[in-house]
């Protein structure tokens, strides 16, 4: 390991720049915008897609796969879709290359022009309905419930890894219902597990709720969200699941023959969660000596140090080592033991503390002669010395795991709620956003004018209408206007 | 279920397409050359990813993501490379839409022209080979052994559903190693995984071999491949990896610093398999009722139709079908119970036989008194009376799937081997190929000129240098010429 990260409280973006690359979990690649995964990266991003995945088939979802390149004119068929994505997308003009004149570079070969340009899919909506009118008929063929995990290409101009990139990997789930409170229902259940999904595995407290129209998904009529508080209090959006009405059935003349003996459009849901989720997992948990992992995603939960001189004593070490890995596997906890010689433990101390190993176990020769080992939790930066004859070590470690796994859910709660605050006049607004940032809990009175115009003087935004609050009567906070329920503001992500 | 399929016997290649699409395993999109992978199709492929990514993984393999793009500048690094693919490549040359003059569709910013072109990847060696250079500087880092799930693009003329596709879904393993016994050792491993694959769950036996330099992969060493027949006789390429020498490492300048203390660049390997595999697994084993899946890909592998009069007989019929699915799935069997009203038992046999589910129960109420149950074999389309008294249920289907699993694979192993034709003259060579089909072992005097000659008068080309044969004083079958070994002739997909 080089020298130490940046500090959060000093530069809370650049130690995110640097703790990504530093834990190995990406980078930026040669193509603006575009990043490699790494392999200690996209083995989190894995244990997402399984457990993601998982909770999609248990509610009735299937997996299927739609072109990449959608028609240029597909684009267009929905209004407002095409002036949320025209902006910024990939556009294939060509299928051929071939050599330049001097032979010595390739050129694009002008004869291989497209007929009709394809964009490079930012989400497949319009190519999916364009597929589900030949898949419905009747209401027997209804409902669709499908999902596909893709990688999709916005072309942003400012790019950061996670958060933002041109080219990132997502889940895209679209389904088709017969009537507008079954799909209504979809969208609710999807927003509840990507919240669920959140907050037992990734640890991470979300609020639930309804963007307003102007944060709203181009053609969708209603954007249910998670919305999360990231360290620098700042909001990330970690999820949206839209109600998309019968827009895109229309668009695509998507219609059903009803159980009635009727005809009527198919009504529609999206929604997905993407590769950012690693990005809102990095943002939440870590410190300023590295990544701070939930044992639930961790690519492995404990790794094992040996401390020795000499092959005698690195034997010895191991043997209990390997008594060790056996008794955790056994009971599914995933264990590394680093024996390499070419480094030493203080320096492998310092590499699984960049890279948010949950656990970490240690034996010395001392340990052997004691029957003890020493345990280090990465999240509270404590060690024990643990006597192994006091209890079986596969049920001390399966419960400090799930402890930690509590513990870092239980810090970031607290964290949220203390940076959540509820003002009622504009100064405080002001003053609240300024000092001390995170979310303010705000009246509204419900116009997309002074929406506008609070972003426009503070640069916060309505980040949801949450689904939690309750009615209550108050004045708009920015033009007194009435209004009978509280929105979450912030800056974010 | 409308009509039933076209034979095999009177067009084969009808036959596929149609079975294909009736067995909603795939279809074309609107974009030329895409496929949409129906669900069932693709939670057949996700078993082939689950068992592929497994076998990766217990080899010491890690997965990762590397970006959809590649500058254009990247192919032409590797000269035989380029040759390879620039023919074939979707071109990215704008970045943005916008509105038409009078506002009634979308067209291409001319102002959002790329500095340089993209294309999209038609295989990842050169992005992959161009951050390899970042991550290796000794033989501490080496060796790296990743591979990613990715889709890939290839301007193909001419197309079909799985078989050919301009895009498709694969996975690529890209390894660097410090020493050229070591790559090919991880050549060969990968070779020898593909088979075990194709044999253990595919039910697919394949030919291990080598590929000639005219068939060889465009930046390779040497190509290793696995070669299947389709019941038309024809070949089918499943699998290759490919030894890269230095020749990546070359091109973007990958160099590491020896345990001697030397510099020198890094061996490479590059393996890849692709959902043409869904291709030969359905052109392997289905019949002219639809397909025929081997038990450990099919999506369920254990079907259930009630046979019933009204709903009292239909409630008796599920107490048993739920007792069955119960013990069923103690076992791990996989199983649906197709309880549907809409459908007449009659209609659901024909669909689960197009669907190629490989065991079908039916239970009426005559079972009921006699406590038996009708079992039928998808493979055999044969029936038995099973006694529930005599056997446990789910040891009963859990051999039948085994021994269905073995009879498909002895049944294509046969076909194979009745298929697989000795020549010795060139009039035999061509009798063989024009009367008979299939495999032709022949002696080839190792020049690309006899290649290509036999190719253009039979169109039947080299599949591979097969692994297993040994060496064999004897001559060419075209030029007269001395060969020391049989090689694999073919007409192939």
């Amino acid at each position: 390991m080089s020298k130490g990260l940046p500090k959060r409280s000093e530069d809370y973006s650049l130690w995110y720049n640097e703790l990504v690359k530093r834990a190995d979990l990406a980078e930026n690649s040669a193509v603006r915008g575009c990043m490699v995964i790494k392999p200690y990266g996209f083995s989190i991003w894995e244990k997402m897609q399984a457990e993601l995945d998982r909770m999609f088939k248990e509610t009735g979802h299937t997996n299927a796969y739609f072109p990449l390149f959608i028609p240029k004119s597909y684009l267009s068929k929905e209004a407002s879709h095409v002036e949320g994505f025209a902006k910024e997308c990939a556009v294939v003009t060509h299928y051929r290359l071939k050599n330049s004149d001097d032979g010595k570079s390739v050129i694009v070969d002008p004869d291989a022009k497209l007929e009709e340009e394809l964009i490079v899919r930012p989400t497949s909506e319009t190519v999916i309905w364009s597929t589900y009118k030949n898949w419905v008929q009747s209401y027997r063929d209804l409902p669709l419930l499908i999902n596909q995990w893709a990688n999709v290409v916005r072309w942003e101009m400012r790019t950061r890894l996670f958060l933002r990139t041109a080219e990132f990997l997502w889940q895209e789930g679209h389904t088709a219902h017969a009537t507008a409170e079954e799909a209504v229902e979809e969208t609710v259940q999807m927003m509840n597990i990507y919240a669920q999904f959140a907050e037992e595995f990734m640890a991470l407290p979300v609020v639930k709720g309804i963007k307003t129209e102007s944060e709203r998904f181009a053609g969708a009529v209603e954007t249910y969200c998670i919305e999360a508080m990231m360290q620098d209090g700042k909001a990330l959006q970690a999820g949206t699941s839209h109600f998309l009405g019968q827009n895109f059935a229309k668009a695509f003349d998507v219609k059903f023959a009803t159980k009635e003996g009727g005809l009527d459009y198919v009504w529609g849901t999206s929604w997905g969660v993407s590769t950012r989720l690693m990005g809102a997992l990095i943002m939440a948990h870590s410190d300023d000596n590295g990544l701070v992992l939930p044992p639930k995603l961790a690519p492995f939960q404990v790794v094992i140090v040996p401390i020795y001189k000499g092959d005698e004593e690195l034997a010895l070490v191991s043997e209990k080592a390997n008594e060790i890995m056996a008794e955790l596997r056994k009971v599914g906890v995933s264990v590394k033991f680093d024996n390499r010689d070419t480094h030493k433990p203080g320096w492998k101390f310092a590499e699984y503390e960049l890279k948010g190993v949950p656990v970490r176990i240690a034996i010395g020769p001392r340990d052997l002669a004691n029957n003890t080992i020493e345990i280090a939790r990465r999240d509270t930066l404590t060690k024990e010395q643990f006597d192994l004859s006091t209890q079986p070590i596969a049920e001390k470690i399966s419960s400090l795991l799930e402890i930690i796994q509590n513990d870092i859910y239980n810090s970031a709660l607290s964290f949220r709620n203390e940076k959540t605050t509820e003002v009622n006049s504009w100064e405080e607004f002001k003053d609240v956003l300024e000092n001390k940032g995170g979310f303010i809990s705000a009246h509204w009175d419900g116009t997309p004018e002074t929406e506008d115009k609070i972003k426009e003087l503070t640069k916060a935004t309505i980040r949801c209408i949450p689904i939690h609050h309750e009615e209550e009567e108050g004045k708009c906070v920015y033009s007194g206007k009435p209004s009978s329920k509280r929105v979450l503001f912030a800056k974010s992500y």
